[in-house]
């Protein structure tokens, strides 16, 4: 697995067509980026249909998040068991996580703590998330000090979403590892049950891979084990849900395998497309080149530059043209980005009708994403701005959390 | 690897002639045991040679230990080193340790930990001592709960070897992680150095190999870096030797090509030969078979029929014949046995010259070895049997030591 994630192998990259879907790398040929019905093919996971949004829908009684409805969450594991736990009055927790590489992160980072934070105001349930330090530090050219500082950034960003501190641990592997006993005794256990075959079938390791990386998989899963929090869950076995872009599945899928073998339930997920960078779904987004991406950080005035500059556009090469022949949504950036950050459905689809037949130009799409963008960004700033080093410390402090049992 | 030890692959099995000798296994086809000059060879250490035992008595300014004296300490590494720094009145500590596979400890068990006392009450230096329960979770049929109880059993015979509690620290892998952020760094540091190639010829792991297993080796690293001890060394970076059977010398080799480039010296070592079973050098101790070794918890009475009824002899048929042809110390257990046990030097020579000479019989050899072995073991239950569960404690408690800087 190199570093720089273009070179993939073991049973991920089935053949050349397909897109390549791993935790290190992401990329794809077509222009419409990943083909995610195929990927729920290969990956075994099943799609989210219209019989799981009326049913998510009955059981809470509240409308599903336009992230759910917009097919933006499209794929998942076992979502019908954690609504069956729901309707027999039983608690589950959700898990999910952030592996913090660089400082600034960009608003599609943002996606998978947005809906988590919906799922737990519905349902009130406690929540963990896991900065993995340890995974940057052995995946990039980062020290131990380094990674420790990033998942300390991240976590303000993290938090200036609005996460309920009464019901959130946030832990970093290297801090957390030393606090707390259990966590590792969970992740000795499911080292034991796991072979080097079976990580350089899921995840493509080889014999020249550092023994750091073949381990760490374990590291990832055993949060899926409510006895790793005992101060959340005493010895308690508490069903898991993990809301998570999809190249994170394998880690889970491996998880799903061991679960059962140690005792507990198989944590059941619920994944998220990507984010397409800037210049489009086929290109990557880089922390390295602030151009491909529109981070938490920049001014109204950067946004406005990134998108006219850079955002990839489906219209046609003249006005006249445009108008005749209208343009393509699904490959169009601004108009992807809004399906993400413009909550109202109405809106959306009169934006996508009037680009597709042309009486809205290309430039107009993009002034609405930015001026969609530009308040969320400031308003995350703004609370972001608030989040003190205390702040960060109490959601970090391992703790009883308060939720309905 | 075979959990029952008895295929070997990886560079520790040059053909099929070399004895086996690796952390998981030792055998030898030679009545008279492991060929130790050709494992100096094999393992590229040094012999212990009158130089360094020279040198050694000149620089404490006292004589050494008879497991020196008699070669049953026989090989290192960078002693000399070790020796130097004593010279410039600088410091060094002591690590040791201790796979809790079982609660009751054979005395070839104490023979590290025997000496390590010795040289840590001559140079008055920190000493830490690591048990493995992780370890022996991975290799053993033991459940995590298992493994954590029989280390603090271990603890108490180690602890009743006399150790001061003010210059030692015991530590369990389970407990201890969990107790300090700074041992998991240093392994994560330690396992992004570590390629699954290394350890495929170093500890000859395969592909079905579990992870565990096979990011072990930096969990026995860690301790050779004194910042994964922040209580006792704070950030500094204080040299290592470590007392410890040859066939733990793998992990060390492995730690001594990671640790420059992590900025610390490579650790010292002091290899000690294995103590033979008591049907002799060629046939295995087995903690599972009770005749195979003499145990902690043995009774007077035990030890006495096992000598007696077990122990391999190298004498003659007859009583006749022997006194003709006399008896082969280098093949008898109970003389070998006494050249770990019998402090005397005098007395041990005129035993190997009336043996030899057939002047002394099996017998009277055997109530010999019988009459030393009652009282250091009645010794050690009359002192383990003061350990308490506080005391224990005490010695793993995570906190400074007290020794000369």
């Amino acid at each position: 697995m190199s570093s720089n994630g273009e070179i993939e192998i073991g049973d991920l990259k089935i053949d050349n067509e397909d897109d390549v879907v791993n935790p290190w790398s992401v990329t794809s040929a077509s222009q419409e980026g990943v083909d995610y019905d195929k990927l729920i093919k290969r990956f075994g996971s099943s799609k989210i249909d219209s019989e799981l949004i009326q049913r998510w829908e009955k059981v809470t009684g509240k409308p599903v998040h336009h992230l759910l409805r917009r097919g933006l969450f499209f794929s998942h594991r076992d979502v019908h068991t954690i609504l069956n736990l729901v309707e027999q009055g039983k608690s589950f927790y959700l898990y999910t996580g952030r592996g913090p590489s660089s400082g600034s992160m960009h608003i599609g980072h943002l996606i998978p703590f947005i809906f988590t934070k919906w799922i737990q105001d519905i349902f009130n349930v406690p929540l963990v998330i896991q900065m993995t330090d340890d995974e940057k530090f052995l995946w990039k050219d980062l020290t131990v000090e380094e990674t420790t500082r990033l998942a300390l950034e991240n976590a303000k960003d993290i938090i200036a979403l609005g996460f309920d501190v009464e019901k959130t641990f946030i832990f970093s592997d290297y801090t957390y590892m030393g606090q707390n006993s259990e966590f590792y005794r969970n992740i000795s256990r499911i080292q034991k049950c796991v072979t080097f075959n079976q990580v350089k079938g899921i995840f493509g390791f080889g014999d020249s891979d550092v023994i750091g990386k073949i381990a760490f998989p374990a590291i990832q899963a055993a949060p899926c084990l409510s006895t790793s929090f005992p101060d959340i869950f005493g010895t308690a076995k508490v069903p898991c849900l993990i809301p998570c872009a999809i190249d994170q599945d394998p880690y889970f899928r491996m998880t799903r395998d061991v679960a059962p073998r140690l005792g507990f339930s198989k944590p059941a997920l619920l994944h998220s497309t990507f984010i397409p960078a800037l210049q489009g779904a086929n290109t990557k987004m880089s922390a390295s080149d602030t151009h491909t991406a529109i981070f938490l950080t920049d001014t109204p005035k950067q946004i406005k530059n990134k998108v006219n500059k850079y955002a990839f556009s489906g219209g046609q090469a003249s006005i006249e043209e445009h108008r005749k022949l209208g343009g393509d949504c699904k490959v169009d950036t601004s108009y992807q980005y809004l399906r993400y950050f413009l909550e109202d459905d109405e809106k959306l689809e009169q934006i996508r009708q009037d680009y597709t037949s042309g009486a809205l130009l290309t430039g107009e799409l993009k002034k609405i994403l930015i001026e969609t963008l530009q308040p969320i960004v400031a308003a995350h700033q703004e609370r972001r701005s608030k989040i003190t080093d205390d702040v960060v410390k109490q959601f970090m402090t391992p703790r009883s959390l308060n939720f309905s049992k």
